[in-house]
């Protein structure tokens, strides 16, 4: 059995390594649009749908990233688009990446991981938050070898606040996050026995970057990992340090609001929106079209390093 | 306005600082009375709604504690069931605690402010992991400031791999935990200008101790803040450490399995169990007698300090 980050990684080497997070916002739909569904829930699906639709016809991408926060926000209905929305990338055919960043003590972790690894909410690869210590990974790293299931545990994120707590050196040496990498390399060793066919981890890691520098440096300390990359596009990362990221095992870049908001900056969509002509459909050709010049853009800049 | 975390501690003072907490797995509840129901997550919502019943009417707690974990693990009609639980507690005039964890970058960190502080699954107070860094706070504490929301934030578990991040020594001095706290203090001032007529800030900390030593450091370490306390009764933490910890501003004592699973150690339940005669009412009467024997052990312990 192959497990969901090999499928991945496979996947990212035939169309690319863009994600596609869905972390859709419905103010990110136009609000002409937003007004012919019956509720903004039902405008997200159906958003969802169109860009799910596009980006596995076109390949330009090798995964989606549902970011779970956007739809708890729009509460039960909100937990049903999610749940329908997982259900049609994995129609899709390409992988789907639940972005959760739980974290709890072993038996509310062992919850954590029923509740996204089977039932309504099953995906292929969830995030997760180190914090609490490694003996919180357990449950989860369990399904990676009883279900092939994948996970990326926060190593390096990207905002600013990162300097509070992942990048404070430690007095014994190395910093906070040299501690989470070194745990994801013991699991990689552990995991190379299980799984002895496969090129990569089910466990990988989430690794934005601001810096090339730092990019490359942590490219070079984990070669074997797999790596989730957020911060390109809309959050300001180039794809110049997403493709230092790529190198070694690889990774999957996401672009979110790059992509989901990209009628914004389409004239036809725009002019259509001051008319009241504007469609989910026109939209989503904006979306799809946003996704192939991403990948595009990713691939120039990882032949170019 | 009086702001939720206020609200929680006069109701510690008024009704003893037990905490009950709705980790409800279905498999806690007897298969007997479990068979009754058209579901599991149904039982748990009826097994939720007697102690929520019981614990008001005997004032035997100040809030109860929801473990969304669980609930998520249920799918989509868990997270019915969950709203349903928040929406019993709500109407139980005690406060509400949604043991959440969650923590992001500042614009999901902000969907998930609105998700647990609005909408479906509005709630008093959640819990958060502080570990991307303290920018990822503000959405939250925002809410504090417009609609008196409370938050505990993380400051030190009591599960094993607390030493893993938490307790880590940092070069510059003192541990990982320590600059938790010392953002903690300093929300703490910014709010004793917002609210300069409460008592205690509305952001407490998430404070589990194994051992008296580690609780009368933290106790010392921060004596004007709230704490949510874990780690007492199933989880092994003595009735003494917990009332350490419920020094100075105080805190609530959480205790989940203990009540929950009270009927496993009631010999009338388990007589009836045999029986084939058991019912709701009675494990819900077992579980009523145990959170009014926890407050009367932890108000011995504090009496006795």
């Amino acid at each position: 059995m192959k497990h969901n980050m090999q499928i991945l990684q496979e996947l990212a080497a035939a169309n690319g390594p863009l994600c596609v997070g869905l972390d859709t916002d419905p103010s990110y739909i136009p609000p002409s649009v937003l007004a012919k569904y019956d509720s903004p829930a039902q405008a997200v699906l159906a958003y969802n749908t169109e860009i799910i639709d596009r980006v596995a016809t076109a390949k330009s991408a090798c995964c989606f990233k549902v970011q779970i926060a956007y739809y708890e926000a729009m509460g039960l209905e909100g937990m049903r688009v999610y749940e329908q929305t997982l259900k049609a990338v994995k129609k899709s055919g390409l992988a789907c990446i639940s972005d959760i960043k739980r974290g709890d003590i072993a038996a509310t972790a062992g919850a954590y991981a029923r509740a996204h690894f089977s039932g309504d909410f099953e995906t292929d690869i969830i995030t997760i938050n180190p914090y609490m210590g490694f003996d919180t990974l357990k449950p989860f790293t369990e399904y990676a070898q009883k279900a092939g299931k994948g996970m990326f545990v926060l190593l390096r994120t990207s905002n600013p606040g990162m300097t509070d707590i992942e990048q404070k050196e430690l007095k014994e040496g190395g910093r906070v996050l040299d501690g989470v990498g070194a745990e994801l390399e013991r699991l990689s060793k552990e995991f190379a026995s299980f799984y002895p066919e496969q090129t990569c981890s089910p466990v990988g890691a989430v690794v934005g970057c601001t810096e090339e520098s730092d990019a490359k440096a942590l490219r070079e300390a984990y070669p074997d990992i797999f790596f989730l990359i957020p911060g390109y596009g809309a959050q300001g990362g180039a794809a110049r340090i997403a493709a230092t990221l790529l190198k070694n095992a690889g990774g999957t870049v996401n672009s979110s609001r790059g992509i989901l908001c990209a009628w914004k900056k389409s004239p036809t969509c725009l002019q259509k929106e001051q008319d009241g002509s504007l469609t989910m459909d026109d939209i989503g050709d904006a979306a799809g079209a946003a996704a192939i010049e991403a990948k595009n853009d990713l691939l120039s800049a990882f032949a170019a390093l």
